[in-house]
């Protein structure tokens, strides 16, 4: 390799050193200052040509995108707002592009723009941005579990099991739609499918992964998770990436220890390894705001936000005492709410959830020990309350303007108990087998939750629709690239 | 919480203190030795019960697989093989394990009978090896990359793009087989799909990892990948997990050498902190060839086959000269190749592989510059050699017992060439347009490969069955758990 990356040339000290860079050119102006950018940092190096010894022809192809190698000296640089630049000696151009055609241009576009040609948005300084944040936050995640001796589990995409109700699911088949395989009774066949049986993708690794918990003790999954769901908003997407943690012997509060530590811990990684990039991101947000009316803009700018979440403990609540916050708000008694909250067992939209972390508690909030009926089959029951009311031992993760960040729960280790609740909601023993060996074989209390890593990528970055977050967002009807 | 993990406890060193262990009865003799394993380590704690002062009942519950709590003081052992032991004051057992039903029993398993309790074998030695390995394989790619500032992007799982032909697909679909949406002419109108389009499982993240490369520089995937090829062997799995790394300004020489370094390392961290299993899964692997002819067992054992790897340069050879190798081998002119090297241009198999890595070079062999006709279209054509000969700037990286471990190529870069060659093997321009779009804007030489995640642990753990190297494995007719 004869180049180097421009990100470590920018650190440099070496002056008058002879050096090759490669990359694309963002600008070109005064036939003169080249300013290159190879994708290893947000900034570009400038490159300073010899307009009076260098081919026309050749100063004419450096236009926005172009590839090209530069050979020069090092020397510090005159210029304002940069340390160094390269007195070139030596210009090839290894890729043209065509200013008429490239549709990057040296100038802002619109992010709904630039989604239609996500496959060149990386080339932006947003993009390099969000996208060094999120690879940042995934490192993190690994290094966290790691450091305390979690092991990775990569549960199975295609899955044969749909029982666990948690949305709609893609099916995976080889069956020809012009020739279905039929039983008998005309339904369709799917012993002649590819796995023998009707599966899908994914919808989350939890069950596979309290398998492993039950021998590992601890372990994570980090991968992607499907939900054929119709919605197109800016917080859905059908193809997402999950981090889902599964703890034997771990108990609700322990459960919630380590969701408030991973969160605080790779976010605060985020901003140590990553401060250019989320400067960068914190001043595209305030230009951003300002052409919204003062009282939409975030109080706390980028940082001062994820400052604020690495710094304070994140409120626990219960579901209960949430609820009766709620009824006495300002919103709900003006009747401001769409949905109004009058009594206990309803679930809670997104409007309650940011009333109680952005206006209420003005923190994280994690709500505890919410209704059983809303919540999933296996969950931990707890013991009625003294009104009768049935409520189960989940935590929800409520971040400001995300809503929920993690869902989690004390898992039902009872066998007797979880099959009650199985049959109550028409979850067929047979099918959960495999799943209910755990209780049968060795039981224990144990824990998990999963967090939805676009959302803390949205988080962290400051960005406000989660198909800028994801390199190849996939939406209903759009697959695109 | 109140526990220590038996990891920890086993290098303790704070003889009688207090402490508290929870995990699952391995063994229990004597009617006072309890075998616990926490699935922290591979090795078992011992706890030492008064039976004399404990209740009967209870101790009759203390059966294979059952979980337990156990508190007592952590005392020096006068047993051999441990250092440290519990004696036992509090013994609670938290979930029972019915011996008659519980399917392991303290005894050696068949792999076989294993692959069908896949969702209990997580509690064996082996498996507790195997995939503590295989996380430490993860972890290390990950660090791998990270420490030379590689972008981990999370390339589509679900692709409207069926043009790279790289397997066999599986569709991705919400259409009702017994409500097929039809265009005028019959055929299916995918247009009524979820995405709007026919969609399939992605079998290679490497376009759209061209395309991030080609903004990025350097960036790396790590995801599952799919083919439905209905392939019953011990090295192909349904679904399985890939590393793709793309980089811009590589040659084909950066290529190979990254793929070096990479081995090395992951494998290197491995045997570093990973000590115990690979020592574990040595001994197996001893254990196992020994009823095997002595030909047919390894020459070095599982430590000194993956140091000889980490201490050893990779051979390089051009496809040409491999073959011309093994034209005049002798398994070729015995005529004991299944399938004889006759001429130029015959696609290897796997027996050639293995000749070429474990019999004439033996060590691991990079070959490069195979002949146009046998590999993928995007790889960089070579000129025609003095007998016209047209080969691609490929690498394939085999290694003994797995053969390929890696497959990359340097990328055509130029428009005109790579549009040829998609004309000539049929791919329509007008579905990879976005692809393309790498070379008309900006396009410079550029390289990756992709490494075979479970091939690397089955290398590793000295394992000979793929479906004992990933947690629940997709094959052919089986999508269980």
């Amino acid at each position: 390799m004869e180049h180097t990356r421009i990100k470590e040339l920018l650190i440099a000290e070496n002056f008058g050193k002879e050096v090759i860079v490669k990359g694309w050119v963002r600008t070109f102006r005064n036939n003169q200052f080249i300013a290159i950018n190879d994708g290893s940092t947000l900034n570009n190096i400038q490159a300073v040509v010899d307009f009076a010894n260098t081919d026309e022809q050749l100063l004419r192809r450096l236009t926005t995108g172009a590839a090209i190698r530069v050979k020069g000296e090092l020397v510090q640089s005159l210029g304002k707002g940069q340390r160094v630049e390269i007195k070139v000696t030596e210009l090839t151009i290894l890729g043209d592009s065509d200013p008429e055609k490239y549709p990057l241009q040296p100038k802002k576009h619109s992010l709904e723009f630039l989604r239609e040609i996500a496959h060149l948005r990386f080339r932006t300084g947003t993009f390099n941005a969000v996208f060094k944040v999120r690879h940042a936050l995934a490192f993190a995640v690994h290094q966290f579990f790691n450091e305390r001796d979690f092991v990775y589990m990569h549960t199975p995409i295609v899955t044969g099991s749909d029982a666990e109700g948690a949305g709609e699911m893609f099916r995976v088949t080889t069956i020809d739609f012009d020739n279905v395989p039929r039983n008998e009774d005309g339904t369709v066949n799917y012993k002649e499918d590819f796995f023998g049986k009707s599966t899908n993708l994914t919808v989350s690794g939890q069950l596979e992964g309290e398998l492993a918990a039950m021998a590992f003790g601890n372990i994570y999954t980090f991968g992607p998770t499907f939900r054929a769901e119709n919605s197109n908003t800016t917080r859905h997407l059908a193809e997402f990436w999950m981090i889902e943690p599964e703890m034997a012997f771990y108990e609700l509060e322990d459960n919630m220890d380590l969701a408030e530590d991973l969160l605080k811990y790779v976010i605060g990684y985020a901003l140590q390894h990553c401060p250019e990039e989320i400067e960068f991101l914190k001043n595209r947000l305030l230009e951003e705001e300002k052409s919204k009316p003062q009282n939409e803009r975030s109080e706390l700018n980028l940082v001062e936000k994820l400052q604020f979440v690495l710094t304070n403990d994140f409120e626990r609540v219960s579901y209960t005492d949430a609820v009766e916050i709620l009824k006495r708000s300002k919103p709900n008694q003006k009747k401001q709410f769409k949905y109004l909250i009058e009594e206990w067992g309803a679930d809670l939209q997104s409007e309650h959830e940011r009333y109680l972390v952005e206006k209420h508690f003005k923190k994280p909030v994690i709500l505890t020990d919410y209704p059983r009926e809303i919540k999933s089959f296996y969950m931990k029951q707890n013991e009625p309350d003294a009104q009768g009311r049935h409520t189960v031992r989940a935590m929800d993760i409520l971040f400001p303007g995300i809503g929920e960040m993690v869902g989690g729960s004390q898992r039902e280790e009872n066998l007797e108990k979880l099959l009650k609740r199985m049959d109550e909601v028409g979850i067929p023993e047979e099918e959960m087998d495999w799943f209910l060996d755990t209780r049968r074989f060795g039981s224990a209390p144990h824990s998990g939750f999963g967090v939805g890593f676009e959302r803390l990528v949205l988080f962290t970055t400051g960005m406000t629709n989660i198909r800028d977050v994801i390199p190849f967002p996939r939406t209903p009807k759009n697959a695109e690239f």
